[in-house]
């Protein structure tokens, strides 16, 4: 099933997507894609049903975030080599685990909003884990029964922020708009995360090119690690990291500019694309 | 005002404290201490309730959180000179942000639990300031604004998988009840935030005493610093650093074991009491 939110930010509607690529409405039922739904009595529930009987969506307008309360962005650093090496940075023995504010998500089309004074807005595409039940101290081989699904992310990030302002890295990640996410929430069952092509485009020109079987710790390995720290619930955001290919890591480094278009796709998880503009 | 929640974990209802220290009913009207209650038009209403004829609640049980749904939790880290020093790390020329997982909060007086393996557990006695507005990009001068009120926080650190295991510190925050707050959330019209004693003992010995007067970024300053970088909600809960005297800075470190009790009091904002225990 491929799940997504449909209208103005702030108000959207969930949605599915049918045989044909139509967005199909699933309220009054299904209230928002929550907790609820993420479970997997609530998703055992959306497959029981005959999507083509729906009300179909003729002009669902904006796509939001499919995921309607994201409780906690939970991101993996440096976790493709190649990566790791562009940013000077060691290939780590462990997953780099930090966190990114919920008040940063907005929709897959969504404009990027340059921070006022900011000089080192860098992009970067990754896979992201939806969960879907509590996860606490999980192993490898049960990881992917607390998986609701899987989504594309930019992790947008103020390079200066991130790195020399403290050396936390949250500060550079949390601004208005530096996580957009969808166009849909993919349930486990449709794809392998781990054989998945991740392409990302600036003003048509292909930064990021990589594929998810180059992760240093995979979708299992990362859902068990994390479980290790801190409990997972459902509707948290797990993103997997970056492939090589940011803005950081050319020489010299080039970022986001002013009227920069971003184009971004994931195989089997859709596109995204983000017109670059100043914050007001 | 002094708000609060009781019952066990999970079901928590909001209540409010009389005159007298008694625990009076804020349900049926008041469905939790959440967004709506710490907005200022929500703690007006509060403000003008009669607490004497709210129905008297003889047997609280259990204290939990006093917020209902914390939305974020925002650590700021070495915001007390001693403290940087006693880390053996510089003192910040800004404020230190980084993230801690919520699904680590728990009660004022609930078990602190050793993490599978942990050697390294540490306190950390804090200010929490809670979040009653959006606030995006806001002054000093205006800060408070934006405050609901105060309450006291237990930032419980494993210093091991904070420090030593890839250098971002949400690692050894953010396991199950790291993060204790309470017993109430005091309202800002009732403190001054920036003259309160800290005190933390440990096994009845007093480890931890500081005076709020010392943050080196102080409420107002930490509260405009973070809205540059993300927009606060409602909810948000910032914590705004440790005096000196946690057991890393002791010669040698000394960290908590099972049997440990943990005592604590912040002016006017109350007590807590840790028994401290291995998770199993």
């Amino acid at each position: 099933m491929k799940l997504l939110r449909y209208g103005p930010m702030g108000q959207e509607l969930p949605g599915i997507l049918d045989s044909t690529g139509n967005i199909r409405a699933l309220r009054p039922i299904v209230r928002d894609i929550d907790a609820t739904v993420l479970s997997l009595e609530g998703l055992r529930f959306l497959g029981a049903l005959d999507v083509s009987k729906l009300p179909l969506v003729s002009n669902p307008g904006r796509l939001g975030s499919p995921i309607g309360a994201v409780r906690e962005i939970i991101a993996i650093g440096l976790n493709y080599r190649e990566h790791a090496k562009e940013s000077g940075l060691p290939i780590p023995s462990e997953p780099v685990v930090f966190g990114k504010s919920t008040s940063s998500i907005s929709g897959p089309d969504d404009d990027i909003l340059l921070p006022p004074g900011s000089e080192k807005t860098d992009w970067e595409i990754e896979l992201g884990i939806v969960i879907g039940a509590v996860a606490r101290r999980v192993t490898k081989e049960v990881a992917r029964q607390y998986v609701a699904g899987y989504c594309m992310v930019n992790d947008v990030s103020e390079r200066a922020w991130q790195i020399e302002r403290g050396g936390q890295w949250g500060k550079g990640k949390s601004f208005d708009t530096f996580t957009p996410v969808g166009p849909w929430l993919v349930t486990g069952d449709e794809l392998d995360p781990n054989a998945l092509d991740l392409n990302l485009q600036v003003n048509g020109r292909t930064c990021q090119q990589g594929n998810t079987s180059d992760l240093i710790f995979d979708v299992d390995a990362v859902v068990s690690y994390v479980s290790q720290f801190m409990t997972l619930m459902p509707g948290d955001l797990i993103i997997t990291g970056t492939p090589a290919g940011v803005g950081l890591g050319m020489k010299p480094p080039k970022y986001l500019a002013d009227g920069d278009v971003i184009d971004m796709s994931v195989t089997g998880l859709g596109t995204q694309r983000h017109a670059v503009m100043k914050a007001v």
